[in-house]
């Protein structure tokens, strides 16, 4: 039974929010994902949104750019916890995404992480499940240990040949 | 029977929402006005949007602040036009306001005017009525007539004092 | 006879003005279209805005970039609907575009769409004509029928397949 | 035992904290909250990070402004969720502590909430604390219902004295 | 004969444009001055600007703000130079007058001064003038000695009383 | 003897400053033209800019990007029209220009133009001469006829061929 | 002798620049400080800053605000750093003369501190001063110790009295 | 013994941050370079902050980008200068990066260059020391006046083959 619910405004995101599913399943966290447009079908959405509850959903994770209304309207209709990622756009970089996701109305929050941010949406759907799940945090600290070595490999390389070297092995 | 509607997301919004209230009411269009939240309501607000067209509704001035989605959601349900007024942020202006409000993705377009242009949002309602009604219409050209003896009226008034004393009766 | 004018400051901005005349071809209203600059030839401009009630015009639809003045003097010769399209900008993104149309004084609103946002406009143009047309009602219920539905295969598309599958059929 | 700490660089950011502490105290949910600084002591800082989790935190709600590094650096730190909240400044209105917060690079996410969005971080952290217990759900959705009770009774009153009363109450 | 022309959209910009009448006053230029609006009365604005050359017009000064399009247009008929003053905004601060002033498209320049800069536009009016007229340049030169001097004073003054004592007198 | 004073910051701005120039040579008004560093050879810049008037010099044409006080710091030396152009940047597209260009202190003003609108500086600068000569105003009244002409055609044409053979000429 | 320079582009930038001098004073660095405008006073300007080394000046800290060119003008013409404080500004905020001051172009830092960081820029000046003198470095460590120490009584003052406490004296 | 630390949070950095390395090479100031992240190993961050004093460093250039916590976590744990550098992203510009460096709180300075500014980071490196080092001064007045050299050597062949040849030459 999916306990996150990755859902997209247009499958455009699918890039961005692929990156999200990629950490779902990385961390063995059980997901559903669809396609699905607050503004193109809002009977489907609705309904879509109040049952996610009874399927077991714990989190949303929703992706959408421009005036982007998928989130928030997620979290008029689900009562835990729903995470935003605002689409970078080809005009105004995302800012309009990021206003409309971050800039919610007292009473009714979404947990908005950066531009593009898809694996950032991912990791923090893990951090919210692992709140009960001791086996998630385990896995969590793997993670971020991974995340320390991939640092301490790429300093130590830097140390060994030198940044001149470095930089001209990054251009090839 | 209300032609136009005029929704608000927050009753903080009454003063700008007023003034398209009162544009309507001088050019005798009748109207209905409500505050209701696609946030903190979404059924109700779900209700209200899909039978406005069966109330008789043509077109909808929606205004709403912040992660605005109070337009775009009326105008995922209704048929005829939308007009969305981003209402001034204490921290960002409106900007928010604004993004969230006109960037509206293709398909579904919100009808935008300035920030807090609530006297701009009644005229355009009138504007989109009068496509249709010849006696608007003829108001309407009253009403520039109007506009633009107020622009003469003053002129000649700094014509006659000068600038120097009508900036000090300004100030008074 | 033209129900419906679409003018733009400059022939650059054909690829997007030519998605609302698109639009306006699908729902069958007729449409005049021309290149006409406030700036450059006023007087023919000024004839143009003055005349179109004559021609029979209830809408008129302007694009237009930077300093783009052509929705908002539209609007001050014109006493119908005047909606505007904010062109992107090759250096500022289009916001330049945006607050130059959107940001109209009180008493001549213009009806701002999305940054590029063409095809919106047309719709819009079709909403407003809609109010007193029940036959372009009729088509626009039926058009978000269609939008409706091409989110809904595309979600079923992702159901069948999978999203990494998905991902890669959108990258060939 | 504290299930959420509320931590803040300054004890300027107090009003706004203030109301985190008030939302996690009407659910019932045990909070413990101090002003702590990355900048100022790094040490003390960093000390309270690590062992939040051993003192039994669950969730952190981080705020800060301007260059706010306060909710990352916790989130580099604690393997649970960190929310953060900008502080709006008196010079960028919050966009800076707005995009110090939220746009943490891969790996390390941060759940953003609007500018002083103190009343939605509490919300998101009881969210967050629901998705494993059932008790605070229950509580949510009570607390949606009151959300929406209030906006009932203002579009009651709206409707039974009119606009122009209802400015003029609000005025008072 | 009136050598420059003050034109502003809105009396509520007297207090900027006094500004500049003041300056041409002390320069001993002599100015015409008036409201006039490319919106609300394009008739009367197409008629003054076409008819500014043969009254002796050399320079416009143009203020405006929000959708600012006064001085694009006075630019669009008059063949002389056009200062534009972008007006400060209650929501924006002014960026979008800046935007709509500046951002002209080829072929028609308008020369732009700060957000307020009512007093630059009057020096930038004489400078243009003094390229043809020798008294006009040396009471430039004048001018700007004189900035120097009061420059110079508050360094003197500042060396003599300290920084504490000067602020404290600022206070007062 | 040159009248008009082109000068950049940087070579990297010759693309832009060369439209400017352009400019000047079709309407046949002398021009010296130089790269010169306020910031990097502040000497030879100081005596460029205090000799220019001698040299014979009406106006200065100043490019530059970024933190540009190239323009600015002219006009602290020059008495008679700096024109200011902000160059376009990779980062922040010419905000950061524009904004150190047009945003100057009171009593040293800088005519500025749009981002990138070396073609509008050349205009504007001739503009300003053309207060003092009767010739240059003939010629800019032609070039206005020129720009109207050059719409009027592309209007034509888009009458003639419609806009959807119009659209895919501008393809090819 | 002094050490560091601190100037100001106008004596309405005192009370930031104050702030600076407030904290050389505390730390026992002597210092000179000035109001000078490089757009003003260009030769009284360019001949102070050329004489700032032979002065024994090791650090100059300038202040300006708009189209802020001191803080980089100093650093065109005095080889030791320079650090520049963005001043704030009504209308645009600041952002203005950040950019300004910021973003020079290569080969001429200036060291920026925070919009209106009269305090900073100060400590800057001591960090860079410390770099060859003991006695600062010193200081400065104490100073840390201080501040921390500030951080650790307020956390203190919460433990004891409680937010609401806190909050409540806040408000006196 | 390396007197300057370079420091970057991420490898992606290096085309940026090897210009920094450029510099210093070539002033034979001596320095260390690696990748760290304060946030995805704070402990190592920590350590290696902490000891920077230790090892003889003088002066932290540290470079990162969107929420950038690096350059001001190290100015909380190194009491000699620290130099940030913004690096632009691909959404916002770099926005994000320099605010999140330059609007540091009260009492910890970063010393912020231009967005992307490696070369700058580095001479402000050597200008720092430079108060301490008469030989390293002396080069700073070579660099200067080879900065001088190159501008005039680009005015030179200006003047000598034309605009349009200058042009043409860039282009190929």
């Amino acid at each position: 039974m999916a306990k996150v619910s990755i859902v997209m405004g247009s499958d455009s995101d699918m890039p961005v929010m692929a990156q999200a599913a990629d950490v779902l399943k990385k961390f063995g966290v059980e997901f559903e994902m669809t396609v699905i447009s607050a503004h193109r079908e809002p009977d489907i959405f609705f309904d879509y949104a109040k049952t996610a509850e009874a399927r077991g959903v714990k989190v949303i994770i929703a992706g959408a750019g421009k005036a982007a209304h998928l989130p928030g309207m997620c979290a008029a209709l689900f009562s835990m916890p729903v995470i935003g990622i605002p689409m970078k756009t080809s005009d105004l970089g995302g800012v309009d995404s990021l206003y409309s996701i971050v800039q919610m109305p007292s009473g009714v929050p979404v947990a908005t992480v950066a531009i593009n941010g898809g694996t950032n949406a991912g990791i923090l759907a893990v951090k919210i499940l692992a709140v009960g799940e001791e086996v998630l945090l385990g896995k969590l600290k793997e993670f971020s240990e991974n995340l320390k070595n991939e640092v301490v490999q790429k300093a130590e390389k830097l140390d060994q040949i030198g940044y001149e070297e470095y930089l001209s092995q990054m251009k090839k």
